[in-house]
């Protein structure tokens, strides 16, 4: 039996495209701007893997994803040409939305549950600081906060989750990454980690076409996180 | 108000007196060894200030605290002439005695109150997985594990104080340090953090001389982490 797990979050844990959209919808209605919300949500979110990338590549030292998300929010705003009407304040404001995001209806009892028998942790490219707001906002129990800002990298790095498991002074097949994203957990795998895969196939809205099913031979393969409880329970 | 508070853990969170002592004298019985299981622990716990010294002072790299404590328990043992009992196996479970503490009375019910209104976590000298065992076993309801591994440093050396805050994105002025070691206080209080004072007269036995009252003007002086919860409320 795996000691611990870690969770991936953005998608995962929580629905960062619906909490996103129903923010910006608030937002922009406060400002009387016509942009659909949830192409805002999606070409914010757009920019993360190329941020992260040039990161990664070791074209910038690393940076927490707070930092990203607000440069991108600059972008985003001047791309649907409404950069005028929000300013810094705001801004700084709403870049926090990424705290406020709410847990999938499963997320908070399956976490529940699972923390009865294992240590529960994000490992999310998502900061310490981002991750803690995140879950007094959405009630997540997690044990410890560990991912990114542990490892000072962004994952699929290698030592995001080596360094994961080493900060519980655990061995990598006693802990199990879970994500709802089958590349994250060849990343895990490579690194000796149980993998865990539960599908959110609404993460992406109505049309998603990735990440549908497990793509490989995962350990666990569970439809939400109660699911994965009773399997791990067995 | 401040948004977080952040605590030290061996004696203001967790009675690790008696909970080693404890552990010693069931280890010792078992043995058949005519020790002292009280001046064991002191003796053990004694040999803490040294071993960090030498990192602080940088004659040393940073090891978890777990390395020391299992350093520190060989020399012990050989000091009360009792090394050849004890194997190797068994030395490294004695080890985690440090995960196996009792709570105080009040710091489950105080916590649990506190993470109310704000984030909690151990600013503790002991490392992410020492503190995350630690919080399993004694149901501590930490929000995130701060500390002495964040900071790769040992209080009160300033930058565990200052990466603890940053760590959660907030400011100094934003977080109390709360211990039960005035020491730990002035040193917090240096790096621009609040502070709260919790006498815990009980934590190294009937003798104690030290830390019996708050030695400065700190921003609170509390008998208990629910009178500190009510304090806080105001």
């Amino acid at each position: 039996m795996v000691k611990a797990l870690i969770f991936d979050v953005f998608g995962t844990v929580v629905d960062w495209r619906g909490g996103i959209t129903r923010q910006a919808e608030a937002l922009f209605r406060q400002h009387g701007i016509a942009v659909d919300p949830a192409s805002f949500a999606d070409a914010w979110r757009a920019k993360y893997h190329p941020s992260i990338g040039r990161i990664r590549s070791g074209g910038r030292g690393y940076v927490p994803l707070a930092v990203l998300h607000r440069e991108n929010l600059d972008a985003v705003l001047a791309e649907f040409g409404i950069g005028a009407d929000i300013g810094p304040d705001e801004r700084a404001e709403f870049s926090r939305a990424w705290e406020k995001l709410p847990p999938w209806p499963d997320s908070v009892s399956g976490l529940t549950r699972l923390k009865e028998r294992h240590a529960i942790a994000p490992c999310s490219n998502g900061s310490i600081a981002l991750m803690t707001w995140l879950a007094k906002h959405a009630g997540l129990p997690w044990d410890v906060i560990l991912g990114a800002d542990i490892a000072q990298a962004y994952k699929p790095q290698p030592e995001v989750y080596r360094r994961s498991a080493s900060a519980l002074g655990l061995a990598p097949q006693d802990v199990m990454m879970v994500a709802a994203h089958n590349r994250d957990l060849f990343a895990a795998r490579q690194q000796g980690l149980r993998t865990g895969f539960v599908a959110r196939p609404g993460e992406l809205g109505a049309d998603q076409t990735t990440d549908l099913e497990a793509e490989s031979e995962w350990d666990v393969v569970a439809v939400d996180f109660n699911d994965l409880a009773r399997r791990l329970e067995c």
